[in-house]
């Protein structure tokens, strides 16, 4: 059942013992969004702690610095950006997922599956529904959550590039900064800073690029050999799709990707009108309209071929 | 001179036929400053032109849209995000540069060449200052003014990115957006395209950077050259300063860019606590505490020993 902002705040008032639950392979909106919703509860004196199913990336930790943890016997349960149990993460939604009193959450996908859902899509973050829950509770801010829900806003908006930005979410950004929030620092670490073997990668990627369909595509090919010669890890890979998009007049950007079994995952990113998921639904993929994604055997010229044959069709 | 915003507000209001100047190599702050208070003094019912030195980038050809084009003796002459007079290009700074009535600028380090000037450091962008202007003239804010504020805002900080974004950045956004400001295809313009000739551009200078003082400095040098064979022109080159400075680890990122003359223009980016500035001011440049620049005689290997000893002494 969907409910309002005040519903959803009279129902943490009324209970304690919260756990308040991540999506899996944490991103910086749902570790802001249960951090900062802990912080407040334990400064209203209520007892709250934060449960992801998957470790969390070693530069999110400081999202839980200083956060006091709590042992307790779980009553009320809370998600934080999570749009289905699935999301949840296997493990987590066996043991949780039939039992969250209460969601909170800025998909318009979501799948109503807690007792209670607030669900607010013109949320560019969570975060952003999560200071609204903050301010109906009452609950000050302090810098560390002003933090959480800063990186939040900023991870989900690509810092404020994306169009998901309203007014709004500047406005929070404003009010995170005049908290406290240490934006320049968490940009830095977020948007500023390369690993060397990221840095290595994308030198190697961006050489394998190839423009073709008259420019109206790129194409980039990492193989494992590049992989192993810029010592990334599979984790490093994530900011290699958008890449290819990025070159003026290109409307499809893909990137193949050599998987460790020899097969080549196929990234697709495009510009309006294009459907990425349209095009990768062809081969036996799916996505977003605009990223999506599928799986691909043969050497890179030949999936090279048959990949164009689909893209050249959508254009 | 300094004198306060409604002194500034004042002299505007006294005067007319304004020529307002940008500053060369114009980038999207002193164009959307220019811009914006030009459409605001025609709100006004003042005459008003825009000047600069250099032609404009295509891509910023969207501020100067609807913008009526008058045809007066200057009477008035406003300078907008230009910190000296040497800045303005050699043309304009012979032809006006000692007849600058007002200067509108957030720099720090502002010559106060003009006969008043009133410098706001605190200001990420030069257009927060048009803004505040804009505002204490009473002018009204239509969705062109909004996308040349929102512009020179998103453009000078890194969209956000930047230490120097406060609150009050954050908030000037939010009302350019409330205004109309299509900050969306801005930023994707401003930050999610890239020139083909940029993007070989950064391949290139990519493959040239090289880690120094133990990882804490990168430098990344771009030869004529390079520039030819990427077919890229000088105003491609903006975002090339920036890639140094984004390897983990690296305090200072230096970028040597050989000019037609075949000096060397220094590029400095640097990362809390070392100071750009100071470094070039000893090399007889200067600049922002995060980002400043000099110039250089000599091959680029002479060069790297020469900086790097300054940038040691920095570190």
């Amino acid at each position: 059942m969907s409910i309002s902002i005040q519903e959803a705040a009279a129902i943490i008032r009324e209970n304690d013992n919260f756990l308040i639950l991540c999506h899996a392979h944490p991103d910086g909106d749902t570790l802001g969004s249960a951090a900062a919703l802990c912080r407040s509860l334990h400064a209203l004196g209520k007892r709250a702690r934060v449960h992801c199913n998957d470790e969390i990336p070693q530069k999110f930790l400081y999202l839980f610095e200083g956060l006091k943890e709590q042992d307790f016997k779980e009553k009320f349960i809370i998600s934080a950006d999570v749009a289905a149990v699935s999301l949840l993460g296997e493990e987590t939604a066996q043991k949780y997922g039939e039992r969250v009193g209460l969601s909170v959450d800025h998909h318009g996908s979501n799948r109503l599956f807690a007792e209670k859902t607030f669900v607010n899509p013109s949320a560019a973050a969570n975060c952003e529904n999560i200071y609204l829950l903050i301010k109906e509770l009452g609950a000050p801010i302090d810098k560390a959550t002003a933090d959480c829900i800063y990186t939040g806003v900023a991870t989900d908006t690509g810092c404020f590039r994306y169009t998901n930005v309203t007014s709004k979410t500047h406005r929070i950004a404003a009010e995170m900064i005049d908290f406290g929030a240490d934006a320049g620092a968490i940009n830095r670490v977020m948007f500023e800073t390369k690993s060397r073997e990221y840095a290595m990668l994308e030198r190697l990627a961006l050489d394998s690029l190839e423009l073709c369909l008259g420019g109206k595509a790129a194409v980039i090919t990492v193989t494992r050999e590049m992989m192993n010669e810029s010592g990334a890890q599979d984790g490093d890979f994530d900011g290699i799709p958008a890449l290819a998009r990025q070159i003026e007049g290109v409307l499809v950007g893909a990137t193949l990707r050599e998987k460790k079994n020899g097969k080549f995952k196929i990234s697709l990113r495009t510009h309006e009108p294009v459907d990425a998921a349209e095009i990768c639904k062809t081969m036996g993929g799916g996505g977003h309209p605009r990223a999506a994604g599928c799986e691909m055997e043969g050497t890179p010229a030949e999936i090279k071929v048959k990949l164009l044959e689909e893209v050249k069709k959508a254009l």
